[in-house]
């Protein structure tokens, strides 16, 4: 997607392709999102901070709330965790998903996003549901399929219920002493929880 | 409570007492945060709802947030919670605790109430501060020091993040599969984790 914006600037201010569009619509929700939450940031904000018309944004992505969809999807953080199946074998996923999962919170630049998506998101009940479904669908339950122990509909959802439980109480109420507790500590606590999600008995089904 | 209650009403009309201004205060409190949310919710309102002047609730609770926390403390699912300890012993407390947590989300009464104050109060990071916080301190943390295995604090953290966690993706998300299972289902599940989280060992410490 680079190449097409390097390629429009060479060209001197010729208007970018249908993906370079897409993309500058897309980064500039990515950040309206973050910076604003999801019930400040509008079709017609987003619209004006990618140069294009509002009625572009509604032919790309349908709906504000399509156009959430692709913004998370889109996003680098979500993405990272999603990969974690080409990184290793399944014996040690819990503990590898657990970390890069509190990292990404951590992180300088993805922590302050991922707080202000998860604020933004709870004002909005629309919202909430669509991270809950995104975080099931595209990062959850391709790795509890990757372990293929059954129920890996099941496995994501307790998965990524417990870690969300965790890192709401942890990074956006700062409960303490889990707020100040050394990552890795955390991550020793979790893991084994995390890989009996994913890998262990569900109670005898 | 209820006694004085009674007693005004006998009394024909005479005041109440003032614990019994205090008790109706409460009350409408309660009903005004767990039908209109927090944000909604005003000092105002609340006595108008009682019958008394607004600067009398100021000065039993000090300010909306002190009104907010007391509200929460006096309410009877919390408080059902937290009497888990008188109940039985520690080797089934995660079954109970799990189970009297669910029992709480899917009542009647108590079910609509819960999430009105979730959902009202995640719109308020100080509200949402403020549920966490009582969540740990008078229900959560009493139980992890009954149980007496050291680091009480980090282990009500544990058990009401994770349980939190669930109940958000189930009842408020309403993520499938795991919104549809049996309570016993999710209780067979859970059980055991949150007995580790109570009883078990946190990594080596």
């Amino acid at each position: 997607m680079r190449v097409t914006d390097v390629r429009g600037k060479r060209a001197g201010g010729r208007r970018p392709g249908v993906s370079g569009t897409r993309e500058a619509i897309l980064a500039a929700a990515q950040r309206g999102f973050a910076e604003h939450g999801y019930l400040a940031t509008t079709i017609r904000g987003v619209a004006a901070a990618a140069g294009v018309d509002p009625a572009l944004v509604l032919q790309f992505f349908g709906s504000k709330d399509g156009l959430f969809d692709a913004a998370l999807r889109a996003d680098p953080p979500t993405r990272d965790l999603a990969a974690l199946l080409d990184d290793g074998g399944v014996a040690d996923l819990g503990e590898r998903l657990t970390r890069r999962y509190l990292e990404l919170w951590e992180g300088r630049d993805t922590g302050p996003r991922l707080l202000a998506v998860v604020r933004g998101a709870s004002a909005s009940p629309s919202a909430s549901a669509m991270v809950s479904a995104f975080m099931a669908d595209a990062v959850m339950l391709p790795l509890a399929r990757a372990v293929g122990t059954g129920q890996a509909e099941l496995r994501a959802n307790l998965t990524g219920a417990h870690l969300l439980g965790v890192a709401t109480a942890r990074y956006v109420l700062r409960v303490e002493p889990l707020a100040s507790l050394d990552r890795e500590r955390v991550v020793a606590i979790l893991a084994p929880l995390v890989q009996h999600h994913l890998t262990g008995d569900l109670a005898g089904s």
